[in-house]
């Protein structure tokens, strides 16, 4: 069980990790020309249908990391709003 | 079983069809600019690990998702040393 967790934990860091520069360059630049909201809207369902599966299955991991996924969907479609041209 | 089932194949396709207009748009133009190798590189590390994770816990939908995820970044990281000026 410990080890599942740990590459779970690993997983969700660095796909979570990866989403980062995005937001931040976003709200560095205010630029939100490229956000497709359809796009971020899409992905706020899936992540929140990982959140809800993670918590179905109990696992850490996917719960976790869906989560803040969905923290960060949830940015860049604010961002996308209070930006947009 | 059979709820979380569809519930999780149900996320991983929202969540793999978000990345899909990225990589045609990309195939498109052949502008690689905007394309961070480095990103692609750790999202395809997390995508690996989480196919590795959906293994070690037989999670199909875990497992369907992250590789389709993986076949994307490596897309990804192919076009940009193809296309790069």
């Amino acid at each position: 069980m410990q080890t599942e967790l740990i590459f779970g934990l690993s997983a969700g860091i660095l796909t979570s990790a990866s989403t980062i520069p995005q937001v931040i360059k976003t709200i560095k630049e205010k630029d939100v020309e490229h956000v497709s909201p359809l796009m971020f809207i899409i992905l706020l369902c899936g992540n929140g249908l990982w959140v809800y599966y993670g918590l179905l299955k109990s696992d850490l991991p996917i719960t976790i990391t869906n989560s803040f996924s969905v923290l960060m969907d949830l940015t860049m479609l604010f961002l996308k709003f209070r930006y947009k041209k």
